[in-house]
């Protein structure tokens, strides 16, 4: 059933990305209680884990913003099904805090496969989230405003179809190499960020 | 007093709907302190009841919210009455952190009788201050919309009905067993997602 | 200097508003390490501070937020001073969970009036920050919309002056009572909440 | 590409601000197990540290949110770049939670320095973000809306050339005396306050 315009669902999302980007922050704690011959600095520097996964999350989040804004600009009416699938995206996306934290944690300690796994598995499934919400909008009748622009529509599904397989890499190379598959992600980020790409 | 158009009353109202729906996530903590011979892997699996507990409240949250959102798009007033009620409704929403970390603590623990009730007795108490909010509207003239589709309305006032008999089952469920009560909660949610529900 | 409408401003502090109302729940803390022979219901009953300073932060912040609203649907303008006293009043907002949680923790204790003062306080401060925003708008050419009604304004302004004299009792209570200063707090909102006060 | 409206974006920005304002109130702690002979005021005046950086941090966040709406009023359109410019201002913005705990628990003690220096650094990063952001947006045809009084953009571009200038002199003090530092950022903070300078 076809339904009303697609402000507040925007506005409800909206919401839900800025909660999740400024709660990342969060993980990144005041290192307290100094051990003897350990300087602030020093204590500071050696918590690098915790920025480089709050850097991650931070434009990973970003850029699934500025996606999801690219999706519904196009659109014009929202569903049941529509309304289900953004949920199951923005479950993901509500979710990021805790993989984060489990990897600003673990790196550099015997356990860090598994966070890295978890983390950049996240990712994944959060891609792959954005690829079927992008299908349904894109087989279903009367979603898409009738005055979308085919290029938009077409740049979108071209570039959504490269996300599971950027991080689906970034998943099979934390198998190997957490540290391998974290500077994987961060050259994506600095790529996407590049002008040009959009 | 019928009052102003209800655009920032959603807009308040999204907030805090998304807001909490968010800072579910702070309730899964990052494992610390792996006892001997414990992997972080199978650490992550044992807090399996950390995760169903913000499935189920992060399932019932959005839930809430298309069903909010429902409704205010079938309003062209507010009024003092409705800005109270709408208020009890979202007093339930900012609770919903709570109770959901309560249970993701005491599953499985002796006391996760008392745990299973409190979540259970929350979604109850909500759903019926959706019937209280959604009866005042209907009983009210001048809130619903003129041109407001009369099929819609009787779809909720329908749907609502359902809310408080579903969460008293629920409730009483925990009773016997919380695990029961939660598959059904799962499975409502489940049920509610499928297309042609709404 | 006179500038733009006022959207982004209400948009702005409506999110101050829902996020601090949300962050409240993470004072009420889930019960840990149960003493012997003491049960979850036991413990949670014995929570009950932290109900009540929840539920009176909850409420106040929500009639702050009817008041913001009563106010901006009456503007046509913003200027810089306005923005600097909206900024003050939201900072009053914003500190709320603090003397929220030390209300929580130290009611019952030895030291709750000074917690119980710090509480009222914060309110005292609130209401007449509203009041001195309220009196610059009133006075300050061009900022009200030149069909604002002037019987909502008048009301405003008899509303607004009883807040302060409320809060300063309150406070003056807590000297004595801090009980008996709660009890009138939660006396007043369910007195503003009843329908014809508005 | 030049692309849609500034509306979502401004919105996004907006919730970032928010929370990171409202998030700021986390880090003051409420005094818990109170050593022997000290009372829960004198506790609360011993925390003054915590006060100060809230206070600092709250009032640099409203008024970069202020600069944010002043550079947003004056576009018409955004941009990729705009996007990604925009995105390391709210990672300068997101961040400040972090830097003020940081300050608050070390105010006082023998690394001061350090806490001073990264307090005062993250702001004079995010006021070189500002200068870029908006280097960008004068120097890029299509940005600036048309009727963009060409008054206003003068004044923030002179207005935005101080804020690095000023950091880096916080920042420079803050090898000598962080609270030296410190006061002078709220002088700012008043000075910028005062009617007429907008």
């Amino acid at each position: 059933m076809a339904e009303k315009a697609t402000g507040r669902l925007e506005a409800f999302s909206d919401g839900v990305f800025a909660i999740a980007i400024t709660l990342l922050v969060l993980d990144i704690k005041v290192p307290r209680d100094l051990p003897e011959g350990v300087g602030l600095g020093q204590a500071l520097l050696q918590q690098w884990p915790a920025y480089l996964a709050f850097f991650i999350s931070f434009t990973f989040i970003g850029i699934m913003w500025i996606n999801h804004h690219r999706i519904f600009s196009l659109l014009s009416q929202t569903d049941h099904t529509l309304l289900v699938l953004n949920g199951l995206l923005l479950l993901g996306v509500t979710v990021l805090p805790f993989p984060t934290a489990l990897l600003s944690e673990y790196i550099g300690h015997a356990e860090q496969r598994i966070a890295g796994l978890v983390f950049n598995g996240v990712f994944l499934v959060i891609a792959i989230f954005f690829n079927i919400l992008w299908r349904y909008i894109v087989g279903q009748p009367g979603l898409l405003a009738k005055d979308a622009d085919p290029q938009a529509i077409a740049a979108i599904t071209r570039s959504f179809a490269y996300g599971p397989v950027f991080y689906l890499i970034t998943f099979g190379l934390a198998f190997f190499s957490v540290i391998a598959s974290l500077v994987m992600s961060v050259a994506l980020a600095i790529f996407y960020a590049l002008p040009g790409r959009n």
